[in-house]
């Protein structure tokens, strides 16, 4: 029925978070090698644009430069041989470029090592996902703040340790996510603007290759400083990426900076995910999942609608903060380039791009199909009836009973009211101690949970505002 | 010149040490897939076995259970809508049992649940992965205890906080890799002993489903216990899992077992790579890396022959220990099954074990290949001179001069051997505190590093006894 | 009112998980500096009954090595001179020896090198710790026992994905529970019974030292294989810990398996704690946490009973797998002692023992304190009522209706007993495709969930008496 | 001698790396308390500011919040009740109020929740300790600063996977240095720019508590969103720390980032402590730690000066970054206060900022005093003679040659050299495909190691000026 797939490739059946979602295509084994075959191609530019290569030569190279024409699966095996793919990229770029353009061969991979190009194809590969991941960010923010601005007087428990403690109101919640949602593209973006940088240093960070051929090539030995500031510059501009202020082989922070803001994102997007499922619990039933045709039916159980969304959002969530620490250990890279700690970053980087990016996709739907059930909310709440405002009522009595004895008080007719089933306003009418001190409508009135939710709404507002 | 790979399939690029090694194969998305199509036929000859499943379906099953006829791709992506993969494979695996038979297909994952079907592939999967690790590892620790035994006595510096410390012997270091690798095939070994189980608990691991088929199929309700016991038994039979003793849908000891021995075994073999690494280095050079075609070469400097094997060892070390905390923090799986952290194991096993698959392939080469440059490691040694041995004189002079004495006298005449470049027992034959107390040539000997190497062989020879 | 703290010292204030627990004085700085000093004794015990130290020096040693005399704070400091305590330690005791006894002083440390006796104390220390948590783990495990005995046949809603799936009991909840304590208990049992070992290698890890100190306080050369036995069996015996096959100084095995059995243990007692807190939650209210004075109550809200026990052991659950991490990734020990790996597991394993053992103790008091609310995890099934048991009557049908017909029935009958609030068998009784093929009576008692839970009560059975 | 150790208190013996640093008493559990207390004092004076609490009974909280008024170890102890310290700070507190000012009692933590109080202190600590290790940030840059200076040019090996590469300068390695340093410090800036939030939301994140009392305190309701703002401005202003957008009780950006900067900064510093052990290695010996009394010597070995400083800062960065993950994982904080994920975090944050400082501090001494060996660079370069330099020759002859057949054409000659040990530009003379074409002087010009070290010079001083 459909053609045999091959006895080593992945497509995302261990993955559902990410499978068919659009950062899938811009982090995948070929998206790779097309990002690492366009930097050798900007670098063939940018040295031809500063005179030292040919101009036919970077065009031919830029014209076959295409990741289709290159097996992959070949390339992979052949890394081992060098621990990176990149020896095996530029013998096989060479030869493609040797079938148009004998003498352009020659300028492939001019005055470069591995690393200036892995890196460089790493970053172009990071930029094109990140922005894919901060465009559902977005859409994920305006759906928040959407119900955030919908439910922002809708009356719910707040919830703490797992029990009801005071009022709050959805409104606050889908603030919060909201919140943190801006913050993940805030940090995402800071690692953008700040600048993902071109890696280029040559063999050993000095770049006295490219020197090097710029003198055999430029006909005359330039000066280093004002060479190095023009193929930077002119190589930061062909790539779109920013120029570093040193080579970071082994100095790196990019790499660190991304592992700290994917971790962020995935661990925001993470905790949407715990309050969905809280809320979702069948004793629950305050939020419900967006449905769709398929979407959260179970194999064994035809009556279910799993949260299979936040579910998703969840295990991304579990999955990218340990696979970010690898990265961020891997600041420990020896000498000019390390023997392991570089090699160890590549998956790692490729998985907390691919999850997060994942995650930020299935959000997306989260957010904007959520259904919150505002009755439901009500009726939960009126399950601790008073009792969550007993924070309140104590508050009002210490003045004239003192805190402690207030405090005393509110123990026991909670325990009370639980006990008896009766409203903790009536077991507090009954009470001695506030015998002609406050009348039972008073006590009644402050028992209302829904007079009870302090600076939510003006909190909702100062967040959207934000 | 190849056909355009999947815009999304990995096939090993950012990966080396796996790239094309055995365990690929075993764990790559079509071996789960399969592993999965395994486990629903297995479980179809279960319930045949004991009556409650017509023969014919389950032989119709089993024979079209091929993961070559269903598309990995759409599973993968139909998993989106459930969350697993399973619900989606369970689908197309009926459909194309109907085609082959319309009454096998009624029998299709028969009183079963996706999570069942899930783990009882993953278990496969692991069995399958670990018995190509293990055999990698025995090879590993053969060519380690030739090592060890061919260099009993190969003096070389004993290096400590990165410096000179006593003098040691190759082998005893190679008995010491050698010992990581027993202790590492040991602890796999344990996890395949106990027993990788089936998964079989139904939807809420009652085995309520698979009782209800039994009495609806089988003509009549077992006695619910009894059928547990033969079911499981011939579940486990069929699959060659062990039986656990619960459903272990939300009780994750198999996983974080397997994450452990993983972990174990990536970061023992590290230890041979960074010790590799040490040896490597271009100013000690007292092992080198076996040479293959093209194995180590750089794409800039054509004279280097870079430690690779060590490099991807290193690399499979920095990362699996992270993957394998992500699954031991799933045991935190809430209620009868997570919704998250079942889904957060997946990708981080199967890489575990490909990295680590990877890892002791790579070791064996390394292992069987290792160049000992015996010479260079006498020569380094004689660096620090006799100064490696100030412990050994310390300790013959305590006596007579006492302790600290001894020492102060050591650091005295260290300090100026290192200056003058003067042999150590010559500066030390000038001091009066020594005059009448010891001749020269006796402080010659106790300088003599080779006769310094305390119980270094006969450790060697325990070691490899063991 | 009381002393004033030292500014540096910690008691515990951010980690109420292991404050005041017994696990606390056993891993404690002075536990640790006085298991050193115990390692310093047993030392020279075993050199003394080898007869290669004077029997009075040993009994001096062993009489003033005690950890109130020396000052903690000052070996602290003075570690950064060397990176660890030991040179201090050994300095402090010579000199504390000398007062009594002027000759022993000079067979404090004969021979040694700092890593023996750190590691050696370590292993005391973790021996000393593990008793007290399996002690812990072992009233645990028959508290919950206790539970799932007398709950075997409580009836409860199975949960998955956060949603009612099949019925199940709290006794099998609970067994589980159990389970995975066992599991615990027999890998840290493991972990002893292998045995960890003393460290006895000298300053690389070839007892040269060890030899030359007999050789001069012994009257003569002994032979090297020998006595490395003899001192082996000697030390091990004066410590009772196990002799390892080799000086581990950088083969790190024992620290490895101590972090792979106390991240499971600590994930094990997780995996409780979220359960507890998923069945506390106040609209599910299953069970409660034990009573005690002042516990569970909240600064805020007075009627608020929080399960405090959960929410540590979950702090633990989520603290231990991370710093375990850390202690795996220290197999990365380069040449004969790393200079930075070993120093790095300091902290790491006092830490995973002492919240390991924390939560050890925590869940003593919460498995024998729980309170189980059998009549709410009815009503809480109640909720969903028959369409629990769905999965049940889908199967029921499957041969009359085929399975896909069956399947879409009940997704059908489920909606519409959802929004109506009639029961599912007055539902499906109405169905027209049903009509003559069950009665209503044959409905209604297959709706019900108490006759579906499968094999619950011989699993809880099986798993009690393994 | 001294007086007796506290059977549970830490004073650093297991952390040399922070043991008497300045950051461990900014972070000790005194300073913590204090930092509580702090937050207690400055919430009753903004309520004062705001007029909605007496003026005398702000100051009578002030005066005693005192941390050296409290036991530290009973809070300890007691938090275990509730699963934090706040409850027994509380009431402990108010204890002491009392005894100075019985009215003054009853305003304590008016309104307010333990996570205000607990969070508010622990961004206090994370200030006061940020402030010390940006300090020593600094010190340590300038001094690395120097370092880059004073050798722009002093040519040594670059290395890569171990081995020599081509040559590079040890002032573009210590720029390299410097660069990470000031990325860590601007990493850290940034946390406290965007500034460190109080925490302020009441039970649930309402302010609902804060509200009631200014209404009963201040005679009269406030309109919430004004109070809000009036009350987290005064909050802010009192303590100094920023105002948050939200309440963050279960949204944990703050947390996250300080992990992040934290993790960033300790790795930073790991990345110089593994180069400095490259260089320091027995047989490099390029670089020296600056000796002081005591500092680096050997228990076992009397001449041996370890790298101590080095060794702790890397042992520092291998454990701070899976602490931090730790942290980031906390994101996932469920409802308006998580039971476990807030606790888990006091424990971890603490030792990030403590390990982080006391490796700043160790940076510090390590960078003002590290020894340049610059002769012994030169040697080690001889060492692969003019091997080193083979890419640029086949850079030179590619154009004659065409780039295959040079690179060939040296790898011939590298191997030739190294069997021969002659210098390569005489094996190169003599290969008949150079004949007529290059001279041996220019092959002799060309083999100088060091005229390449292309622009490593203005590298150095562009990342200088930077």
């Amino acid at each position: 029925m459909t053609r045999p797939p091959d006895a080593h490739a992945d497509t995302g059946l261990l993955s559902p978070v990410r499978a068919g979602t659009p950062v899938e295509e811009a982090v995948c084994d070929q998206a790779w090698l097309q990002a690492m075959l366009d930097a050798e191609a900007a670098l063939a530019r940018a040295q031809a644009g500063l005179g030292t290569l040919p101009q036919s030569a970077a065009d031919a190279i830029t014209t076959v430069a295409r990741a289709e024409r290159l097996d992959l699966r070949s390339l992979a095996v052949a890394a081992r041989e060098t621990a990176n793919p990149v020896v095996g990229l530029v013998q096989a770029l060479t030869r493609i470029v040797a079938d148009a353009d004998l003498t352009a061969a020659e300028y492939v991979h001019r005055g470069s090592t591995s690393q200036d190009v892995f890196d460089t194809g790493a970053m172009l590969v990071a930029t094109r996902a990140l922005r894919i991941v901060r465009a559902d960010l977005d859409r994920t923010a305006t759906a928040l703040a959407a119900l955030a601005g919908r439910h922002r007087d809708t009356l719910m428990a707040g919830r703490t340790l797992a029990m009801h403690a005071v009022p709050t109101t959805f409104g606050l919640k889908a603030a919060g996510w909201r919140q943190l949602v801006l913050d993940a593209d805030q940090r995402l973006g800071q690692v953008m603007e700040s600048g993902l940088p071109v890696a280029l240093g040559g063999a050993a960070g000095t770049l006295a290759g490219y020197l090097e051929y710029a003198a055999i090539d430029g006909g005359g030995r330039p000066e280093p400083g004002e060479y190095l500031d023009r193929l930077l510059d002119a190589f930061a501009a062909e790539t779109g990426l920013a120029r570093p202020v040193l080579p970071w082989h082994s100095l790196r922070t990019p790499i660190a900076d991304l592992a700290g803001a994917l971790a962020f994102t995935a661990g925001a997007l993470g905790k949407i995910a715990v309050d969905v499922q809280s809320l979702t619990r069948t004793e629950v039933g305050e939020v419900t999942e967006p449905t769709a045709a398929g979407r959260g039916s179970s194999s064994a159980m035809p009556h279910k609608r799993n949260p299979v969304l936040a579910t998703m959002l969840r295990s991304a969530a579990l999955q990218v903060p340990v696979l970010a620490t690898g990265l961020t250990q891997c600041l420990l890279s020896e000498d000019e380039r390390s023997a392991g700690a570089w090699h160890a970053e590549w998956l790692l980087l490729r998985e907390c791009l691919r999850l997060t990016g994942g995650a930020a996709h299935t959000a997306v739907e989260l957010a904007e199909g959520l259904t919150v059930q505002a009755e439901r909310m009500r009726e939960n709440l009126d399950l601790t009836g008073s009792q969550v405002v007993s924070e309140r009522i104590a508050a009002v009595l210490a003045p004239q009973l003192g805190k402690a004895a207030a405090k005393q008080l509110l123990t026991w007719a909670s325990s009370a009211a639980e006990k008896t089933g009766r409203p903790l306003h009536r077991v507090l009418a009954e009470a001695p101690e506030l015998e002609g001190r406050i009348t039972t409508r008073e006590l009644a009135e402050l028992c209302d949970p829904a007079a009870y939710t302090g600076a939510a709404g003006p909190l909702v507002d100062r967040a959207l505002r934000a």
